[in-house]
């Protein structure tokens, strides 16, 4: 996995991919499934919607931080188990064989096997509407992978894998940022 | 344009894909391109976000409603053609040939040429996010369009069409809910 620049992580989120997002609450590592976010600047800021429904929702609370990891179609049965279950009693990295790979700036793990990785820390939970907003503080991405497909989950049981990939960057160069 | 009913109106952002956001100042409509969305609950609540930037904000913000269209591949020229000018000096419905159709809750039009339509209220702005939380108050859908192939934004001036169809409801029945 080799870094990503931060300018360029909001790419990974905004085509609306299914994404992992791994805690750590001090003891041990959890993983959740998250089909519900959003993109909020170009300097990395996302949007998630959980909440104390999912046993994730105290880590990231509590420690403040958490990893957005960007899985591949390979890894659907994996992406929908680890949705499944709760990290109340399930090893999630175990019984998933996910490699947890120290991060730089959070207790959180990266994920060996996702196409890519965001080291994030939590900026604001906004309570009546259970948002939380991060704010990315370094990407990995895995350009070695050969399957680069994303999964979309429409949400009643079916999920959208990757097509065809349309270049319209002339015409939308008045709305790119720079570097980009 | 059949009803869609409400408890699916999620899984037309839920894939994630670019939408079209039309309002109603009181004078005349208007239409922007919006990727950064986000499902809130499986309720029909959406968050867009977008500011003082952008000149549908003040309608939104003004009139407290809006329509979320979703169109699909071909209207990729047609999206990006509305996301690159503003409707302080264009009449984007006439420039781009798309038919606004009255809906029946709110002054905003619904989009003849798009695969989907949700007419929305503005239920909270949550100004330092610029967040906007929007209800969903009725959908429709085309079901007999051909292409229903949806558009996702990577942020870079490239889109990612619609591939493959995956079924898992078995695997997520424990998931999904009531009616899907």
């Amino acid at each position: 996995m080799e870094t990503l620049h931060l300018s360029k992580a909001f790419t990974l989120i905004e085509p609306g991919p299914v994404i992992l997002v791994t805690t750590h609450d001090g003891h041990k590592p959890n993983v959740m499934t998250i089909t519900w976010t959003m993109v909020m600047d170009f300097a990395a800021t996302f949007a998630i919607t959980t909440g104390p429904w999912n046993h994730s929702y105290t880590a990231l609370r509590d420690m403040k931080e958490c990893v957005i990891s960007i899985p591949t179609v390979d890894l659907i049965d994996t992406v929908i188990g680890v949705g499944t279950c709760s990290g109340k009693d399930t090893d999630k990295f175990g019984k998933f064989d996910l490699t947890p790979v120290k991060a730089k700036h959070v207790q959180a793990p990266l994920i060996k096997e996702c196409l890519a990785n965001i080291e994030c820390r939590v900026v604001d939970i906004i309570e009546p509407h259970n948002i939380i907003v991060l704010s990315g503080v370094a990407a990995y991405f895995d350009s070695t992978r050969t399957e680069q497909r994303t999964l979309h989950a429409v949400g009643d049981g079916t999920f959208i894998v990757d097509g065809d990939i349309l270049d319209r960057k002339t015409m939308m160069q008045s709305k790119l940022p720079a570097g980009l």
